[in-house]
């Protein structure tokens, strides 16, 4: 008996995969620091859990469907602060930017309709085309331009009949790219020309460096119509386990097909919801904090890799990941072997191989993705394993 | 700028879309009893809300994709105590059995492919089916042989190329029809003779009354490789609102296909899995109370439907919910009726309307849905209200 097409075209977690050899390596007693995941290590603000623990009620029940309104609310405020007005009913949770994201493609594509995206792209947005049945359709970007978005006519000479959205990661993962207001206009002026759903993934929108201003979709005006922005707690506030997102769009028809989609699920948890409101209390001092936390990180990165001869990169403007290509031909076998084969007293570095973020064939082949989640400290002796082991991997490929 | 054909085909949610009527008559003071919706009173148990209150972690992260190990260990358990044994592996936790369901169509049927699924069904499961791009076929099944089985033949009729499953839900919603052990062989010989999936949506099996045995699909040997089992805490524990589910299947690339689905969503919230896990240990005599206060409510309706002439019914065998034929050409304009025009000393009751369970077109228009979700005293009183309204409905029809 066999499964389905389009579950089989579902990759395997690339995040995941290498993971048994990570776990051999530790049975073995080495120490692995794990450059290779997005599980922020920042500590959960504890009124996420000061909530949840005060939480009963006599029967545990379905919220509504859009959510529990004070988390709605919570969400409204929180986009106003930075000066975007969204109508209640403008506003649905999900559980996580997942759902998000699922219920936006649903809702723009039918089956092997194309949606354009930005490469490399995160690798779980290509699943979620995947199992909606949609055909990603990758616009290359490139590393000598920091990741930034493909001239408009690199996206037009893509678009076909069957081109129903643009999917935009902004700040990006993986690149740490930040879009400019002139991209976001360029792409929302293609995406009117042709018809086109703008969706942007803003997970990561309050993690912009050197004075960069992540600008929300949201913000730009005449995207008001074709806009869907995916928003999620567990980033912002390091709640991943928290399955709180939320889809947002100004466009009735838009929403109003959404919600038939929630109501199908019934309903978001409701202790999650409870906790992920109070999160949305906290204020930007705390976001703040984090940003700076990931800054400093970002800035140990970038000082060791200037010792490093040989890697590509460029300074990643925001979200707290970066594309770095190194020196060698195929970054998952130095990855795998740094696993197997490596250790400076008894430690090593895990990295993700960058060829699982691009659906074009051969494409990525020698970088990995970085994700900061280690604190200072580890980040300096991760970077160091990771410089002696490059260069212990190049004399042996000489 | 239109939206998706799929998206378009999901139907508004039945159960709520008549809430505006109930919301108005609210508002004019009126009393409106629930025989619609299928929202648990029972009390949800203490053990869940005190697990979650206990639960602090410095980082709240993301859990394992399959589920929380203690979770799925417990739902191992649970199926073993019937006599079911899964392996670790053949089980994966999700949001909700909505989830559940999502997953398992995915992968086991491509855009345009058929499922077959008997006539009247939860409605949320069409709209799954039309989320997914998959068509439901419906077999019709008859109040006169109480809603169960169609024959072989009938199924055969409906058999195309196209065809990957079959879905049952056992005991039924909406029709509270419990299937026997011979009605579950036929159905699997049936899928083994045409290369066909069995998904059962087992959500409230230990809701079987007067000695029926509810019998899972894993309990069915010849299964094992076809049948894709989706459960839920939410009914049976009274936990709507902690949103966990799981699949279950003895198929390994069943398994792996939908943890590669799991993955891609990365995890299912953490605090509903730490209270969900608490549930599974509550025992088999919480369950066997609710059993029975469900089936006081059952007789009670069915004393009450014995007094109100020109009703058509059988005594539902599970699940807490029935069909009732009503002696009125349009269920749902008496429904509404209910809501807008009627009351006994300013209560009357709201009923779901059954159209919305059946796809053949004008299928079940004199049919209401019934869900016991009330308690003894009010249900006595909403029957009676049901009783009077009817009998002033059809005189003034005449």
């Amino acid at each position: 008996m066999n499964v389905s097409k389009r579950v089989s075209l579902v990759p395997s977690s690339p995040i995941r995969k290498l993971v048994p050899l990570a776990d051999e390596a530790k049975k073995q007693g080495k120490k692995v620091y794990h450059l290779n995941i997005g599980q922020p290590d920042i500590l959960t603000p504890s009124v996420f859990f000061d909530a949840i623990s005060h939480h009963r009620e006599p029967v545990l029940k379905y919220t509504h469907s859009q959510g529990d309104p004070n988390l709605v609310r919570a969400i409204q405020r929180y986009f106003l602060q930075d000066g975007i007005h969204f109508d209640f009913e403008d506003i649905i949770v999900t559980t996580g930017g997942s759902e998000a994201l699922i219920f936006a493609l649903t809702t723009v594509a039918d089956p092997y309709d194309e949606i354009l995206i930005p490469e490399p792209f995160y690798a779980n947005t290509g699943s979620f085309m995947n199992q909606t049945s949609i055909v990603p359709i990758p616009v290359p970007t490139k590393a000598e331009t920091a990741f930034h978005l493909p001239t408009k006519e690199e996206f037009e000479s893509k678009i076909t009949p069957k081109t129903k959205a643009i999917l935009l990661t902004n700040p990006n993962n993986p690149s740490g790219a930040v879009l400019t207001k002139q991209e976001l206009d360029m792409v929302t002026a293609l995406c009117l020309k042709h018809q086109l759903f703008l969706i942007v993934d803003e997970v990561y929108r309050k993690f912009a460096f050197d004075g960069k201003k992540s600008i929300s979709i949201g913000h730009i005006e005449e995207a008001k119509e074709i806009a869907i922005i995916i928003d999620s707690v567990s980033k912002r506030y390091s709640s991943c386990g928290a399955r709180i997102g939320s889809v947002q769009s100004r466009n009735k028809l838009v929403m109003s097909s959404i919600l038939k989609l929630a109501q199908a699920r019934l309903s978001v948890s409701t202790v999650d919801q409870i906790g992920a409101a109070k999160l949305y209390e906290i204020g930007d001092a705390y976001i703040e904090d984090v940003r700076q936390e990931y800054l400093r990180r970002r800035d140990i990165i970038v000082k060791h890799l200037l010792q490093i001869p040989g890697v590509r990169y460029e300074i990643p403007e925001g979200s707290f990941y970066m594309i770095l290509g190194l020196p060698v031909l195929d970054a998952e076998d130095f990855t795998k072997w740094l696993l197997t084969d490596f250790d400076v007293h008894n430690e090593t570095v895990m990295l993700a191989p960058a060829k699982d973020f691009y659906r074009t064939p051969g494409a990525g082949l020698n970088q990995v993705r970085l994700a900061y989640m280690l604190n200072c400290n580890e980040l300096e002796k991760a970077m160091e394993i990771l410089k002696q082991g490059l260069q212990v991997y190049q004399s042996l490929k000489k």
